[in-house]
């Protein structure tokens, strides 16, 4: 179930709440990756006291491994991974086509699904919307997504046509119906959302809109943005198209992005976003503050005393100094990403808090402008 | 400062309870290894709520990196590191031990001190028992350790004769009374141990413990075992050596060891324990549970529903499955060795709980025989 509440908005931004089978989503939300059913260096129970309120598993990745009969022992993602609250899975269309290579020789996509082989131990695969509902059935999260076919920038030889994105959208919509009526054939409790693709042409992206529209779904995508296209597109993109959604349903940014788009994306009216950026940043050394990002790497935080960001309430901030983290990574240190994560994960959800107080106190605009200064300030 | 109070005795086994500037310390212990100022894997909240009172940092990989440059701006290693409860630092002897090669081609002793090149870049170093002592006192742990020439078992070429071992322990004897003198000419306001070497020959351990008593130091040591030998080797000298230390002053037996060797320690009359044993094994999937070990990787766990151990109350075992953490461990998930470690010194923390209590009622013995079946008895 899904019930989607729309609590206040403030041009095309949203202040929304969103109910679904294990508990309440405030949106605009940020949901961390929980690729293989955890979130990358990061316990459970910090996320939930992060205030974490929904977090991703990847279909595609949990099918492989641990793969389906281990997880429908445990009746679900849920409590196979110790997480309580609201999960979202993706289909594993994304994952069959970045995983076995952008040029599209690892996978054999024909109107049925995709045949490709698997990069853990090169078993043959066969995915259809069908599979997709079935798999994310058994991983049972509170929300699932549609398979669809995500449309390229550009592949080896030349930048996708108009014609290719429309052959490519429209495969993507009768993948939607089948994965719609799967869906509901297997009687399955939770949430379905159809995804907008169209690639890098509005009049696609409309025709997509409107026509997912007609299959009623409880929720909508944008995907098939931050595939390898030129960021001016993909703010292009992401300034026309949710506008374009259901209004009264929730919609999402698949794989979305900075803290700068995420704050433009509300502004175009998103209320769902998602993104590997905090914790692979972290892992990278690469920490998010409001003033500009930090390169704990840098020799310049060997005898910092300060923490990362002195505005920041995290464990990692309230606990520890730059020189700490900075030695820790410099050593190879496990708890250098752990801290990094807990810090840039808290950056996103509390950036998220503080655009859903800025939305309620109906000073969005201010809020964005503010907070775009800031952090081109750059870090003290 | 150091106070020692014996709260308890059965046989050579002894319930103490050991005040520091840091506070206090409820023995026997065991002290996790936090060697580049964090215990791999673990938050030092973590520590805390599983009840660690006192952590070890590695002097020679602290004075590596970050430096004492950095540490003394911090005033020390606890806030450099965020640890608030009591700590010890070894001399750096052992590293260069068996960092420079057990060969010891890369290091230059004599009775200065030890020259050897520096391991991260290979600068030219020069520890002495006063060089040592003045890192330390920067670290600023509650105890300090002197410097000690580790007597090896064998070199390439031979086992060590009694002849050598007399010499090199008479070295470190000397070396001790050095550390003493610089340790008091610096004013540190911590404590200093003595260590026990004369390898595997019971005369000159006891020579060594001997000579040591006369220099007077807060708390003693016995080092120089797990260096190579046979089991049967430490497990005569953990026999023989605690016992002949001054009774009013805590023994600490080094880097010893599986979870029988401290219950064995404990019964030879051993107060403190420190081992790498718990963190790195977790990092191999090597997990320690009253009912012996259990190795995650292996593939009966796969669709094991069942936590790690029924029995045991860490954060792993209350929230986790067996399954989950071999599905982690298999996908090289940080997760993994983040809760294997959790789990395993929880096991450690609680052991050494479990005996202090045995202690506390005067069944200790029972309890070690208890324990030791327990074990054998191997993991459902």
């Amino acid at each position: 179930m899904l019930q989607f509440e729309l609590l206040a908005t403030e041009g095309e931004a949203r202040r929304g709440r969103m109910t679904l089978n294990h508990g309440v989503v405030e949106t605009p939300v940020f949901m961390p990756v929980g690729t293989y059913g955890t979130v990358k260096g990061v316990l459970p129970r910090s996320l939930e006291e992060m205030g974490a309120s929904i977090i991703l598993g990847n279909t595609f990745h949990l099918w492989l491994r641990p793969g389906l009969q281990v997880v429908k022992k445990f009746g679900g993602l849920h409590r196979f991974e110790g997480w309580p609250r609201p999960m979202l899975t993706d289909s594993g269309g994304f994952q069959v086509w970045s995983l076995s290579g952008a040029d599209g020789k690892g996978r054999k996509i024909s109107e049925e699904g995709v045949r490709f082989a698997s990069p853990v131990n090169g078993d043959k695969l066969f995915l259809t919307p069908e599979i997709s509902m079935q798999i994310q059935t058994v991983l049972d999260a509170d929300i699932a997504m549609q398979l669809d076919e995500c449309t390229p920038y550009e592949t080896q030889d030349h930048r996708t046509t108009e014609a290719e994105a429309r052959a490519s959208m429209q495969m993507s919509l009768r993948w939607a119906a089948r994965s719609r009526d799967e869906f509901a054939r297997l009687a399955n409790r939770n949430a379905l959302f159809g995804i907008v693709q169209g690639g890098m042409f509005e009049a696609l992206r409309e025709e997509s809109a409107a026509a997912l529209a007609e299959l009623d779904f409880p929720g909508y995508a944008v995907g098939g943005v931050s595939v390898g296209e030129p960021k001016e597109d993909m703010q292009r993109i992401m300034a026309h198209t949710p506008r374009r959604l259901p209004r009264g349903k929730p919609r999402y940014l698949m794989g979305v992005g900075t803290p700068e788009d995420l704050v433009d994306g509300v502004a175009a009216g998103v209320d769902m976003f998602d993104c590997v950026m905090p914790t692979r940043n972290a892992r990278n050394g690469h920490l998010f503050t409001r003033f500009g990002d930090l390169k704990i790497r840098n020799a310049r935080h060997r005898e910092d005393e300060r923490p990362v960001d002195p505005t920041c309430t995290c464990h990692a901030c309230a606990n520890f100094s730059r020189a700490y983290l900075h030695h820790l990574d410099r050593c190879g240190e496990m708890l250098a990403p752990m801290l990094g994560s807990i810090h840039n994960l808290h950056f996103y959800l509390n950036l998220m808090r503080e655009v859903r107080e800025a939305l309620d106190a109906g000073r969005f605009g201010e809020f964005a402008r503010r907070f775009k200064a800031d952090r081109a300030r750059g870090v003290d």
